[in-house]
């Protein structure tokens, strides 16, 4: 064993290929080379400008599934960083770098748990299979959603999935993600008529005609939440009207709004619910939808148990389930029926200037990511 | 008596003279002329870039007043005109150039209506003065009001004030204005506490939060009117929140509203009124007021009953009293506690291209004036 660990080693080889969103600056291929040793198909997979794999190690099921992304985020004005992003550094324990949590971290631990596993046990039940794209942090049309869709198109299931997004907030494996909230926007424009504020008898005012519907959907309950999931959200984060001119009556206000729902409601639901409103308020009015993801949730059952029982097992420490945040590729592999968690790194510093994993927390994960293998596919 | 009448030939020399607000282009001092062998007292008063006089013929009261303004709009494209805008030409019975009906048409008609009264009544009752600014039709600092606090100051005060401004609709004096609503602005500012749509429980969204206050303020019925107001309007012409960014919740909206208001309540029971609701509703708030006017009335006496009796004796029309329309600067004058009306031609095309009056209408109306002032300062 040398001094520095394999998966420190492979991390820093990931992070220094600058694989900002969709290029994939050999990350892939440096895998792919990996997984061949160990006995994995290979399909490549790209579609458009967006570089994806598939790999499977067996044909029984069931099916796990390791889902990641090797594409980074941009890393903003290198200069504002201590240490180049693009170069990994090590100090006081810590790893910097674009990538050493969201998400090259969580590849690298779950590469090297993948090797020590397959060495201990090469005959191990049913089949491990791992879904990368260079597309997760894009526009997310040309990378998992598609790979699934090639999936599906020959039956191919997933039984379980963690997605290597950093879930913990403090320590690695205090928070999982067992679902996401669906998003669901619109862009409602109000008309009226246009006029001198001299002359209201000839105007009708679309902003005083959509307050107290705006009002309503503000303060209407969508729903209680469940145990998994806080109540449904609505929020609206631009309202526009009027052209400067304060003595002329606007005929049209725009509102953009946004729905973060649990399973509890459904987004065909909340579109009738606000078409109710704004009909019942008699306005004359249009909304464009835009459905980002359903919510998803793997409540209980064999993965969620795997999941906690190994991060007990290593670390000691009991783990939250949670919903919360945004959106992940999980919404794309849950509707075909798997089990899917969200286990990686703490995500305190992704997306930032100056992101960064604690060293140690590489070689905890990749022990966790080692265990879970075992938990779930060894006869015990 | 000449073909083309007097107050024809009056109102073609002061529309050939382009004088665009504050520019006077000579007009005052053709009036001045005229004034001094007709025995008035000339105080030419400039203000800033701003032409004024005051005329005054007679020391005793009680004081009439013609108020009026030299200064025009801009053409706008010349050669959109029909004929030059600055060159008065006569076609099938109109006379077309800028500021025929707003409103040298007036002024020529007054001073002709001047000439002959005074001609037939050297030793009229009372007074009869003349107050003309150049800055009507512009930000209205330097004109009327600066003059009637040079008259205030030394205790002048007009009892009865004819606004030569184009107040009729179809016929010379189918309508007059006996007042003029009151107009008060404000920008309203609601802050909230910006953030994710993702974290709805570390947001206030400040749109949400004012939409029933401004639900509220948009369905007050802030008073009933009176016999010549129409109810209090209130109307929001614009109102902004939001980067763009559909994801984010701003941390502050921005309304812009106005008032246009009766006799029935003040600028200061409003600002209160939008306080008490802004506030009851737990708004974090503030606003920027701007009063442009406080409303004024001439309801009944002396100056309404001589307008509508000489509207009947010159054209056997009855007379509609109004307060509808913007404002002018009568708002100046009636506070001093003068009686004050608003009579002039058709209106039909002021501020617009091929501004135009009816040749006819200008001898009807100054009729009309010399009536007035026989009604008013004549003996019976």
């Amino acid at each position: 064993m040398s001094l520095r660990s394999e998966t420190l080693e492979l991390t820093c080889d990931l992070i220094s290929r600058p694989s900002v969103t969709p290029e994939d600056a050999g990350c892939q291929e440096l895998l792919i080379g990996r997984l061949e040793k160990l006995g994995f198909k290979i399909e490549r997979l790209p579609f458009e400008e967006v570089t994806n794999f598939w790999a499977r190690r067996g044909t029984e099921g069931p099916l796990f599934c390791f889902a990641g992304h090797t594409d980074v985020v941009p890393s903003g004005p290198a200069e504002q960083w201590t240490h180049p992003p693009f170069e990994p550094t090590e100090v006081e324990g810590y790893l910097y770098g674009r990538g050493a949590a969201d998400m090259k971290g969580s590849i690298a631990a779950f590469m090297t748990a993948l090797e020590r596993f397959i060495a201990n046990h090469p005959e191990h039940e049913g089949s491990i299979s791992l879904l990368i794209t260079s597309d997760e942090e894009g526009p997310f049309v040309n990378g998992t959603t598609r790979v699934i869709d090639h999936l599906e198109a020959r039956n191919e299931k997933i039984d379980w999935c963690i997605v290597g997004e950093p879930s913990s907030t403090d320590k690695v494996g205090d928070v999982i993600k067992n679902g996401r909230r669906g998003s669901l926007s619109g862009t409602l424009k109000v008309r009226g008529i246009q006029g001198h504020v001299a002359y209201p008898h000839l105007v009708r005012n679309p902003i005083h005609e959509a307050a107290p519907a705006l009002a309503e959907l503000s303060s209407t309950t969508w729903d209680q939440g469940n145990d998994f999931f806080p109540p449904t959200s609505f929020q609206i984060s631009n309202i526009h009207a009027g052209t400067g001119a304060t003595n002329v009556v606007p005929g049209e206000v725009e509102v953009a709004f946004n729905f973060r729902f649990s399973t509890e409601t459904t987004a065909d639901e909340l579109k009738q619910r606000v078409c109710d409103i704004l009909t019942r308020h008699g306005l004359d009015w249009d909304i464009d939808w835009i459905l980002s993801g359903n919510p998803f949730l793997t409540s209980a059952g064999s993965l969620v148990d795997a999941s906690r029982e190994a991060i007990r097992a290593v670390t000691g420490n009991e783990t939250e389930l949670s919903t919360s945040g945004g959106t992940s590729d999980g919404r794309f592999i849950a509707p075909t029926g798997a089990q899917v968690v969200e286990l990686g790194p703490v995500n305190a510093t992704i997306h930032k200037i100056d992101e960064r994993v604690r060293i140690a927390d590489l070689d905890t994960l990749s022990a966790v990511y080692e265990n879970i293998l075992a938990r779930l596919l060894v006869k015990s």
